[in-house]
């Protein structure tokens, strides 16, 4: 039974031949399933076996339990009623690169170990980079996730800030004063995560306050700097945002990158999500200001139809990068000293050979078609925006400069009207599980209620959202971003929430006091 | 032209099938290409255009160029001549899990949004865990690379270190010592990496000096953890090696845990490449004591036919590591408190479905086939060392534990005696070339000799060797440990060895001179 090698040739023919037709079932019959999974935690544990199989098994076997066992268990990201989170989807271009990428298993460290994979990730940046709009002084590399590109741009802002870490690390230095980084209170986690990582630590953070839509305030970022200077504090970056992950805000980047100018400080951008959208002439004043970051982040497998992952790290200077973090060993020595080797920048050695999605992507879809695709789902973000606008039992939470609609049902109003004794016994149950002193008032009762609705909708399968709190209010999010997203879908989002808040509304008294009382 | 979509189901279906042809065809015709790349810096870029296509271009078109341009510009990792490095080659399973990974597009970061792929993760991981034979209290995560791993072990140490680097961070504060780290004179680059990365400082590094086997000396590492103890540095991990990237040489784990234990230091082991030899009982006593270790990495995108990128980082405690870095925003929270969300061992966020690729391998080869896999290796690196051993024209220059042989040749030698006359030559080209003041010696001239040979056998094309430096002196590498290496892949890179040997011994004597000329 067991082989001391791999598949023949014949077999893997015969194999591949059999999963490209797995693959295109599946996204035939995607639709089929719930998005978000509907097992408990273990469930699919339990259907596991202990131990690995001693011998080998045929593909057919393997394929019967990927259908029995690991698709009900799964939340299909690459349903076309994805709407939850930021979409990250697989396009035609994106799943068939993979498989040739993970055929050529090219690790693009070095040079010398993948000419051409380092000369088409250049290729398909400085393609991406012109695209963007962005002037020819970028350039930059690919790397897995934001959270990674972030965390690479803050050490070479670390570099750049001149205290020799690198050489001398930050402990046991009295020379070192407290670095510090400007993130918007709306920024995401990732960059958090990142100044624990290189040794800033979360008291690094300061947590610059937003305005009324949610972007930073350049004059209390101002403020915040000077204070910091005069305490002694090392300003290392600013990270200002294009698209926050909450509701799409967008800080003020120009007026930004005047006070890190003039106060010689690192910019990053994160443009994780939104980054795309530069692409389009119409929304390119989002993006004014951004020319002038140190480092940009633009995520193609959120928004751009790309599989996880691929997140291109843009940047003006691959100078600090490289002082950062490039080292090379003797076993990685070779002898071509000019060329230019991507492991230099990043922490990690090997590099899967991602410049070949990219390079799929541009080709099977042309700019035209990406421009069109995003535009179809601005459209659509906008037609859902639109609803929540006019229908009274819904409102907008944030502004929708992108694909994201940040949106609150009000729970006292039905479409016939206002029903006050079933927001009574909401009331009720709110204090009475809140005896324990806990204030329960009317935005407590009504973040309840849009959690409840949220969680109604999603129990129902067509379609996932997901949420955040702005201002302490529970908020749901719609994102519109995959590649399989259409009207239909978004409009089965609507549907669904106006049944599920009209049935919350008016019938079925005890459920948000049940579903509260398994979850509080 | 251009589409506001993806391709159709039916255009998928064609292009996914004709995508697994050619995904066939190349595994049949690699072995047609040099592994070894042939082209200059810049030539793939010169056949690439400027800028993007403005509209949507047909497959045949995309791979007609992947033909035509990327195929003669790449090395051929999955070539079965690649002996450099350490292989990093694409089984059957590896390959194909990669295609349905990227169709499912699965972002694993939190439970719910793949409860399927976090427990089949952690699944795979506990079946990995059984066949090393490590023991139950061993759990993991999948990460990318050894240099990830590695990097996250070292917060978790830094954070289990107690001085709350997560909030405080490490600058500013004359609380801290300096914290040190433990690494052999033959550790891997992404150590160094990695306390870089950390904000602790390549001066954070104590590289422990190594025995005649390239192993760590456990004495030297009790003498110098003394001294910094003494000193008031703050001892934060240890990393000892099983199978360095250099040799291949094995630390000796068990005398270092105990050390550890002692010291109360994190023990973390590199086992990055060796590791899967722990699947065979007879090699079972090199790992030794490595149950021991706080934090393991094991990476089966290296010896486990895994396409890049698979690395698993092992632990006993998962708390330091979610302490380090675990964070939730508020739109990343969900109902499943309890339930596993693997975002929160690691600093990216988004995750790849790599579980699948494992549960793939481990099926459709078996726990046997993976062991027949390994043993084939070893015995294939074992024949090559028994010929190094055995011609006098060669010497091994290291133990050989694992399927990487280090050598080197005898310039003075060729199968009919010694060529004094040609070895004064290079004497004299060394020393008109090093007028500048380099001391020129026997150790130089073995060591350009060798450069030379190494760079003729690679320009050959069937086979592809690299280098490190051991005490000074050059040494070949021919790593086993590729799915698709058989018996006459290792007997012709002995063959062309030899017959480069004999050439440039005893014929052509200008090769060297020349060469030299224009590296040196």
């Amino acid at each position: 039974m067991a082989r001391a090698g791999d598949l023949s040739p014949e077999e893997f023919r015969e194999a591949a031949s059999r999963v490209a037709e797995w693959v295109a079932d599946y996204r035939d019959r995607v639709e089929e399933f719930p998005v978000l999974a509907r097992v408990s935690p273990g469930e699919t544990a339990a259907m596991l076996p202990s131990s690995a199989p001693e011998d080998a098994e045929p593909l057919e076997a393997i394929l019967d339990d990927l259908d029995r066992i690991i698709l009900p268990g799964l939340t299909h990201w690459n349903h076309p009623g994805f709407l939850a989170y930021f979409a990250s989807s697989s396009s035609a271009a994106g799943i068939l690169a993979e498989f040739v990428v993970a055929t050529l298993g090219v690790n693009a460290m070095l040079w010398r170990t993948s000419p051409a994979a380092t000369e088409l990730e250049e290729r398909v940046i400085l393609w991406f980079r012109e695209l963007l709009g962005l002037p020819e002084s970028f350039e930059g590399v690919i790397l897995d996730t934001a959270s990674t590109s972030s965390f690479t741009a803050l050490l070479a802002a670390r570099e750049a800030a001149g205290v020799d870490s690198r050489e001398l690390g930050l402990t046991g230095r009295s020379d070192v004063p407290p670095l510090v980084v400007y993130i918007s209170n709306q920024a995401h986690s990732s960059l958090e995560k990142a100044a624990i990582a290189a040794g800033l630590g979360r008291q690094s953070l300061r947590r610059i306050e937003t305005d009324d839509r949610y972007a930073m305030d350049a004059r209390a970022l101002e403020r915040q700097l000077r204070s910091d200077l005069k305490a002694g504090a090392l300003p290392t970056m600013v990270c200002a945002t294009i698209g926050t992950t909450s509701s799409n805000a967008v800080d003020p980047i120009a007026r930004i990158a005047d006070i890190c100018a003039e106060a010689g400080v690192w910019l990053h951008v994160d443009a994780a999500y939104a980054g795309p959208a530069a692409m389009l002439p119409e929304k390119r004043e989002l993006f004014d200001g951004w020319d002038r970051a140190d480092s940009i982040v633009v995520n193609p497998h959120k928004w751009m139809a790309t599989p996880m992952d691929c997140s291109v790290l843009l940047f003006r200077d691959r100078r600090p990068f490289r002082a950062s973090l490039a080292l090379t060993p003797e076993y990685l020595s070779s002898e071509h000293e000019g060329a230019l080797d991507l492991m230099d920048v990043g922490l990690a050695l090997g590099r899967r050979f991602r410049g070949l999605k990219l390079w799929f992507l541009f080709r099977q879809m042309g700019a035209a078609g990406l421009r069109a695709l995003l535009r179809r789902h601005l459209g659509l973000a906008a037609d859902f925006a639109d609803r929540m606008r006019r229908d009274s039992r819904f409102e907008l939470a944030a502004p929708v400069p992108f694909g994201t609609v940040c949106f609150r049902a009000h729970p006292r109003r039905t479409r016939s009207g206002t029903s006050e004794a079933r927001m009574n016994a909401v009331f009720d149950d709110l204090e009475a599980a809140n005896e324990g002193g806990r204030v329960s008032n009317e935005l407590e009762a009504s973040n309840e209620w849009n959690r409840e609705l949220m969680a109604r909708v999603n129990r129902r399968g067509p379609v996932f959202l997901s949420h955040t709190v702005l201002d302490g209010r529970f908020t749901m999010r719609l994102a519109v971003g995959s590649v399989h997203t259409e009207a239909r879908h978004v409009e089965a989002a609507y549907l669904i929430l106006c049944e599920e808040h009209d049935e919350m509304a008016g019938a079925g008294g005890s459920a948000i006091g049940e579903e509260r009382m398994t979850t509080v």
